[in-house]
């Protein structure tokens, strides 16, 4: 359906922005109130994930490959769900490269006629076997 | 909302009917497609759950308290978000109470008029601190 190409574009949209490290144009993909729930922490705010995606000042960031495999998603007027597989692999600078993997599930919001991403739950662990 | 006191009743039944063991009432709370995401491992079907559910002959099953803080619940049309804090206390017969708490994402989708959980999402970690 036209409802889950946009969303399949705007993931599309937001590895490529973040593999070129442009925060805005991530969080432009995102909703005000988004929220990322991550194990062991209190769910994390846009400004937060805004700060954590600029790096510091003279820091070369790690480069991060992702390769995410879409489950299903399911539209209802306008909320979204999706449930995805991941593969990370995060490079330090002259570093090895650890593999994680994850399962997500994502919620999105039509918000003015555009979806956006809303709530994201990553159950990111180190990858064995 | 009418809805949204919906699902509260229906995290109110899962909770009674867990804690008492009764698991086809549980099972009549979920989408026969239910997911539940965990770290580390393939989402776990209906099936699988209803396996774990039920303990082994002779076996006792642990104790397991679980107290759910509801964060919030955001309905359009048949699909509803839901994220929340849980607490969970697992004891083992005479065994010690280690302490786990989560944030979960759980997508709940209309059925013939009738709220189901269809999508969970738990970060369940150690408590700490």
């Amino acid at each position: 359906t036209a409802d889950q190409a946009e969303i399949r574009a705007l993931i599309d949209r937001w590895h490529a922005a973040s593999a070129a490290g442009d925060t805005a144009a991530v969080l432009a993909l995102m909703t005000d109130d988004a929220r990322f729930l991550l194990p062991g922490r209190a769910p994390m705010t846009k400004g937060e994930f805004a700060r954590l995606m600029t790096p510091a000042p003279g820091v070369v960031p790690p480069t991060i490959s992702v390769t995410q495999d879409i489950h299903d998603i399911e539209i209802s007027s306008d909320l979204a769900c999706l449930w995805s597989a991941l593969q990370v692999s995060i490079t330090p600078t002259g570093g090895a490269a650890p593999m994680l993997r994850a399962v997500t599930l994502t919620v999105f919001r039509r918000v003015n006629g555009r979806w956006l991403l809303a709530r994201d739950a990553n159950l990111l662990v180190p990858k064995t076997g």
